[in-house]
This record gives structure tokens, C-alpha cells and sequence, in this order.
């Protein structure tokens, strides 16, 4: 665990550089993640040059009424499905007004999961300037190492997209 | 640091054996702690059943524009304040439809300390319904030290306040 420590702090302070470097801001829309992502994010010294804030969309009242995301959507393709975490980031960016926002949204367990969402299913979206992109994940795990590599996850998936 | 993190899942094992107990819904509000709150919430299995969602209130334009916090405010008393602590948590437990609202606001460090604003200065609010309450802390250490005792701290807060 103290290596994994580790490489987590290298991996926030690359993403820390990379921000800095780009003037670009960013923002969360976390659901499964619970706050994780912003929580690494805000342990550098210095992150509110880059850090704007972000959404603990947990419920789905939440999402609805916070973040804009269409019942219609929750009740037809699930909460944790592509097209949610896209809009969770669209959405978030501008609440937020920053530059880039990054989303979860998946099945932690250890309850939850079903034959066409396992547990560990997470979908990873990020929203910059007129573009998304959302990416599916399978964890293996208990629900602190599932919420540990999507962390990891949307951490890389910002540095992927940094100007 | 082992017994640590032993004592702080205990005290996340307390706080959600309290909120499912008296069956109240808790949101956060978080500028300092940036997540940290709401993701040992979200830690505990089953957490769905009473943690509703969080912001994560960093930059003044978001304590602005999503948590309703007056600009004049923010300018005359300033962002680490008890008046900003208390209607972070007051205005959280509104938008977010939740029965308690938890919230941070204080100077993590390295930067940012000033002569009446200590590094280490952290206001911890909380609000339910007709009743808010804040406390004063000034946590030693590092910026890590500090935001780790402002989420233990803030538990601790929410788990007093349980009926």
C-alpha cells in the first residue's frame, strides 16, 4: 500500500505540473468516486490556480436537480451508463465554469451489481471545449480498491487531455 | 499513521451506524477538505441509504454561483469565516434536499496564513433544520495533518448532531 501511496502522489503531482503549465481549470462530477477525485486534486499546495470545485452527485435526486441530468435518462439507460457520465461532465463544466470536468459514475459494491453491471463497472467521462469523451472500466477489487483505480482512472484521463 | 486510519474507520463505522439508526440524510459542503468528507462517507458500503451529495465549494465563484454565498460577504468577512461556514452547510442542506449539511472552509497551508488567519484556521459549520452551529479550530501539522483533522472534526460534528 505505501508503493501504491506513492505512485498516487507522483500521478497527482504530474497532473499538478500539467495543469499549471496548460492555464486550464478544472472541475469534478463524482458519483461512486464520492469526492475522491477532488480530494486528490486539492492535496497539492497551490491547486487553487487550477481547482475550481465540483459535484457530489450521489443520489439521484442530485444529479437531477444539481448537475441537470434528465430523469428520462436515469430511468431508461441507468445511472451508471455512458450517457450519464457525459452529461454529468458537460454539465458540470458549466455549473462550475471551468475549463475541463471529469465524471464517475459506476458500481463500487459490495451491493449493486447485476449480470449487465458487475460490480467494479465504473464509466469515466471528460468534458473540455466542444468535446466528450467517456471511458468504461471493469475494477477488480473490493470497493476501496474499486474507488482507488477510478480515481487513478480520471486522474490520468485529465493529464490525456490537458492542452 | 496505521492506527490512524484505524481510529478513522471507526468513527466512519460510528457516524453511519447513527445516520441509519435515526434514518436523517447528510450532505457536505466542502472548501478546505476538498472531497474528503464526503468520500469517507461514501466509504462505508450501503451509504446511498442517507448520503445525499455534496459540493465541493473551492474557487469563491463557485461559493458564489452554486452555493449562493454573497460576493459582499465573501469580500467584507472573507471566505474563511464563520458566516461563510455556516451558510455553506445552510445553503447545501437546501440545494441538496438533505436533512444535515456539513461544511468546511479554513487555510490547509503551505500558503495563505496571514497574522489573524492562521495556517491551520479551519471553520467547521453544520445545519439542520432551524439550527446551525459552527466551531473554531486551528489543527497544527501540514496541509495534510490539518485537512485530515477538519474531516475527523466535521464527523464528529455530524454524529453530535444525530437525533
Amino acid at each position: 500500500m505505501l508503493s501504491m501511496a506513492a505512485n498516487n502522489d507522483e500521478l497527482d503531482r504530474l497532473l499538478a505540473a500539467g495543469l499549471k503549465a496548460s492555464g486550464q481549470t478544472v472541475g469534478t462530477a463524482e458519483s461512486c468516486t464520492g469526492g475522491g477525485i477532488a480530494f486528490r486534486l486539492t492535496a497539492m499546495p497551490g491547486c487553487s490556480a487550477y481547482f475550481a470545485g465540483g459535484i457530489i452527485a450521489y443520489a439521484n435526486q442530485v444529479k437531477e436537480h444539481v448537475l441537470d441530468i434528465q430523469a428520462e435518462v436515469l430511468e431508461q439507460v441507468g445511472a451508471v451508463s455512458e450517457e450519464v457520465a457525459a452529461n454529468l461532465a458537460e454539465n458540470a463544466r458549466k455549473l462550475l465554469g471551468c475549463d475541463l470536468a471529469v465524471s464517475t459514475t459506476g458500481i463500487a459494491g459490495p451491493g449493486g451489481g447485476s449480470e449487465h453491471k458487475p460490480i467494479g463497472l465504473v464509466f469515466i467521462g471528460a468534458a473540455c471545449e466542444g468535446h466528450t469523451v467517456v471511458r468504461r472500466f471493469v475494477f477488480d477489487g473490493d470497493r476501496a480498491a474499486v474507488r482507488e483505480q477510478a480515481v487513478n482512472e480520471a486522474l490520468l484521463l485529465l493529464i490525456s487531455l490537458l492542452k
